[in-house]
C-alpha cells in the first residue's frame, strides 16, 4: 500500500532543468507508472498549452506525458473564473497562448477591457502600455482582477526575465488594487489540481521550490516532498519552522511505500 | 522685505487643474513678477520639454513663461547623472520626449542597454515588454537604477492613467533593485531646482500635495505653503504631526511679507 495516492508534481527544477534533464527524475515517473500512482505535474507557467508542455516531457526528456497529465496555472485560471462567472460576463486577458487557449477551451468569451468583469494577466510577453492602461481602466471600474501567478522572473537562457508577478506590480501600483493569485503558492491551483485527480485521499505535493511548492502544500493541508535538485537549499531550510513533510537530495531516495 | 527670496512653485493642482485655470494662481504669478521675486516651476512630470510646458503656461493659461522658469524631473535627473557620471559612461533611457531631450541638451550619451552604466526611467507610453526586459538585465548585471518620479498615476481626460511609479514598480520587483527617485517628494529635484534658483537663503515649496510638494520641502528643509486648490484637503493635514509652515485656501489669502 503506496503512502500517498496521487502526487502533484513541479515541473522545471524537479523534473528538468530547462532544456537538461535530471535522470532521477525520469526514473521517478517511470517507477510512478509502473505502480499505477495516479500523477499531476502541476506549473506555474501560464504561457504554453498543456500539449506543448506533454510534447516537451515526451520528446525532450523522454517521459512519455499526455496534454490532460499536465495542470497550468492558465488552465487553474480559467477553472477558477469558470467557477465565478455568470452568464454574459467576459473577461479582458493580458497573456500567451496558453492562457488564450485555456480561456477558448473553457468557452469563456474574452473581449474589450471596456465590457470585461474580470481582468486576468499573465506574463505576457507583448505587454505594453496600451495594455497596462486599459487594465487599469477596467479594475478601477470594478472590473475583478485576477493574476495567474505572482513569480517575479523566468530563467531563460538570456538570464532572468520579468515574470508575470512583474507585470502583475504595474497594474497593482497603478491601481491600488491587489489580484487574487491562481498559481503556487496560493489555494486556486491545489483545488483545481486536487479536482483534476479526483479528489484523492492522500496526496502529497512535490516540488524543488519552499516558496512556491512547498508553501502551496502546506497552505492546502498537503503532505510535501522538497527534492534538493532546483532553488531551494538545505541549509535554507533547516532554518525554517514550517518544513516539508520529507526532504530528499534526489528522487531515488523516495520509495512510494 | 518679503518673507521669501525664491519660490519653488509646483504646476498642476497648483497652478491649474489640467486645462481649467486657477485665477488666483495667475494673479499670484503676476505679483510675484512684480515684486521682483524669482520663482521657478518645479513639475514631476518628465514627458514634457521645459519649451512645452512654458509655452503651455503662456499660451493656454496666460501666464507668460520662460523655458527656464520651468524645472521637470527630467531635467533634475539629467543634473543627476551629470553629477555622477565619469567619461564614456552611457545611459539606457526609457521615457518620452522631455527626457530624451533634457539627457540630448545636457550632452549625455545614451544608448543601447546591454553598454549603458545608468537605467533611467520614466513615464514612457511606448512602454513594453522589451524595454522591461532590457532594463532588467542591465540592473541586474550592475547598471545604476535611476528613475525620474514615482507617481502611481498621471491624471488625463480618460481617467488616472500609469504613471512612471507603476512603470517602476514592474522592473523593481524584476530585479529586486529600488531606484534613486529624482522628483518631490525626494531630495535631488529640490537640490538641483535650488541651484537653478541660485542658491536662494530664503526659499519656500508651494504645491496642493502634502505628500510630494510639502514632503520635498520638510525633507529638504524648506519652509513650505500649502493651497488647497488641489489634492490635499485640509482635514487630512490636520491630523498630520508634521504640518506644512502655511496653508491657504487660494493664493489670494497669499502676502509676500
Amino acid at each position: 500500500m503506496p503512502k500517498y495516492d496521487a502526487y502533484l508534481i513541479d515541473l522545471d527544477g524537479t523534473i528538468y532543468h530547462g532544456s537538461q534533464p535530471i535522470p532521477a527524475a525520469k526514473r521517478f515517473i517511470n517507477r510512478l507508472n509502473q505502480a499505477e500512482i495516479p500523477y499531476l505535474f502541476v506549473t506555474n507557467n501560464s504561457t504554453k498549452t498543456p500539449e506543448t508542455v506533454a510534447d516537451n516531457l515526451t520528446k525532450q526528456h523522454g517521459i512519455p506525458t499526455r496534454p490532460d497529465q499536465v495542470y497550468t496555472s492558465a488552465l487553474a485560471t480559467a477553472d477558477y473564473v469558470k467557477g465565478l462567472r455568470t452568464n454574459n460576463q467576459s473577461v479582458y486577458l493580458i497573456g500567451e497562448v496558453g492562457l488564450k487557449d485555456a480561456f477558448a477551451k473553457a468557452e469563456i468569451p474574452v473581449g474589450p477591457a471596456d465590457q470585461a468583469s474580470y481582468v486576468v494577466m499573465g506574463l505576457d510577453r507583448e505587454f505594453n502600455y496600451q495594455k497596462l492602461q486599459e487594465a487599469t481602466f477596467a479594475i478601477s471600474r470594478g472590473a475583478k482582477f485576477i493574476a495567474t501567478n505572482a513569480d517575479t522572473n523566468l530563467p531563460s537562457e538570456k538570464g532572468m526575465l520579468p515574470g508575470a508577478g512583474s507585470l502583475v506590480a504595474a497594474v497593482v501600483t497603478a491601481t491600488g488594487v491587489e489580484p487574487t493569485i491562481i498559481a503556487k503558492p496560493e489555494a486556486p491551483i491545489m483545488e483545481g489540481a486536487l479536482a483534476r485527480l479526483n479528489q484523492p485521499q492522500k496526496p502529497i505535493m512535490v516540488g524543488d521550490n519552499y516558496n512556491t511548492d512547498i508553501l502551496a502544500g502546506i497552505k492546502n493541508n498537503l503532505d510535501t516532498l522538497l527534492v534538493y535538485t532546483g532553488v531551494s537549499k538545505p541549509e535554507e531550510i533547516a532554518k525554517l519552522s514550517d518544513k516539508p513533510s520529507h526532504e530528499i537530495n534526489n528522487f531515488d531516495e523516495w520509495s512510494f511505500d
